[in-house]
């Protein structure tokens, strides 16, 4: 499935990208069967069905999709088979498109290279999340893929994300001992980091830390984060910010135009995203 | 799939196995397709058999089963349907037993109540690991489950497990600060505890905040932890433990006699706990 478009996928043709089309929007494809349009439920695969309709629709308006496995993992094989047809789907259609397997994984070093393998060989993902809990051995057998990008969990949008990520240390809080020991881990460029949007006040202490790498930032919309803040503390030179957004774009419609509802709530972020690139660009 | 006996499966009944069984083994069916014995691989499905074979042979000597998911999420679909056919074969012919998807799963609040219906409606599995990271939200949609157990990280056994969990924090060390957290969480009755076993030196802390938990203690052979250590510090007056071992029993032979090799790495563990059990019962 790997096309030549694909072998030079990684940091400067996801920056050209968001040059490209004024836009750093991710889009969450997190799709519960019980909230898509009641039609698509005659389709033999209704959850592939309804991302198809999603990408074609919105894929010059975001940079990257990222399925969340949960969503597909809840429906057993079948589950797994919509994600193995999407991600295929993207790769075949918009080789262009960055590509996220949100799943939060992370195991001992055997275990995670077989994770790693799961997500960046067999089903072809850009890029995985993983979670820092179990350390160094736990993630770098995601980073020694060349390519392929891992998205580390630092401070997260949760209500309960403060519970252990936001504990003060000898040093400083939590997420900030990841963000500061992660970015010493071999092959730590193939790093990218998840910092959730309702904590925008944080975004220039972790710019401190890590100001290169990207950060996925969920939580803008349904999760009541700011885009304009988040952006404010969070942008670096290459813009450096991925923005996601899920429920508030693919449940946009309920009905047999919700691809054309979906596309509109996309590119009302889109427009508010390239807004903001401009006056940057201004500066 | 769910089977009466299943029903009653909770605390009690894993607790009555070990008395029976005089074992607290929980074998780890975690398949590389690369060592498995070479005349499997001409079967349909050769992790299935391999599985099959294994746990037909050790079923009277292990209490758990543990498949971690890593192993067959790398095979993509074909790898999900081992998976679905090694729980449902321990479901329907040794009813008894606990299973545990080691799967170290973890997300927001709706999320992770997708990977906990994936995990204990889909798949039927009595238990699932999850990583703490993302705190109380992420955790209690597991915990709501009624008869399943939720396996929470605490400990871990690899190199750089200590690299957070270590972290001095404010009041204790951050596994220390998951513990006295996790047992505060709505339906805390249904936690278990991951404790890696090569630190057994930790048991007896871990003790002073949890007695009354089950820990799932991996690490033990492979990894290089001691038995005796683990049991010296970590028992309680239901056993309280679930000692895994999984390469050292399920690769012990490559040709056609696997599964009895395998039954013979099994059964001293067993006796090693029998009489562990035995001496403390005199006591």
């Amino acid at each position: 499935m790997r096309n030549s478009l694909f072998e030079v996928m990684n940091r400067q043709a996801l920056i050209e990208q968001i040059q490209q089309k004024k836009s750093f929007l991710c889009i969450g494809l997190d799709v519960d069967i019980t909230k898509i349009p009641t039609h698509l439920l005659a389709e033999e695969d209704p959850i592939f069905e309804f991302n198809k309709q999603l990408i074609d629709a919105t894929h010059h308006l975001a940079v990257a999709y990222k399925p969340n496995t949960a969503f597909y993992e809840a429906y057993g094989i079948k589950g797994w088979k919509a994600l193995e047809k999407t991600i295929n789907y993207i790769n075949e259609n918009y080789p262009e498109i960055f590509t996220i397997a949100d799943a939060k994984r992370g195991d001992i070093g055997n275990t995670s290279t077989m994770y790693a393998k799961a997500f960046f060989e067999d089903l072809n993902f850009d890029s995985v999340t993983v979670a820092p809990y179990m350390g160094s051995d736990s993630v770098e057998p995601f980073l020694a893929f060349e390519n392929k990008t891992t998205i580390l969990l630092a401070l997260t949008s949760n209500k309960g994300g403060l519970d252990f990520q936001g504990l003060k240390t000898e040093h400083d809080e939590l997420y900030k001992e990841v963000l500061k020991t992660a970015i010493t881990w071999k092959n730590s460029e193939n790093l990218m980091f998840v910092v959730g949007a309702t904590k925008a006040e944080y975004f220039s202490t972790i710019r401190k830390i890590v100001p290169d790498h990207f950060l996925l930032v969920p939580g803008v919309g349904a999760q009541g984060g700011n885009l304009q803040d988040v952006c404010k503390y969070g942008l670096n030179k290459d813009c450096g910010l991925l923005i996601n957004s899920s429920r508030g774009i693919i449940y946009a419609g309920k009905g047999e135009d919700f691809a054309i509802k979906a596309q509109k709530e996309a590119q009302k972020l889109q427009q508010e995203m390239a807004a903001i690139l401009e006056v940057r660009s201004e500066k």
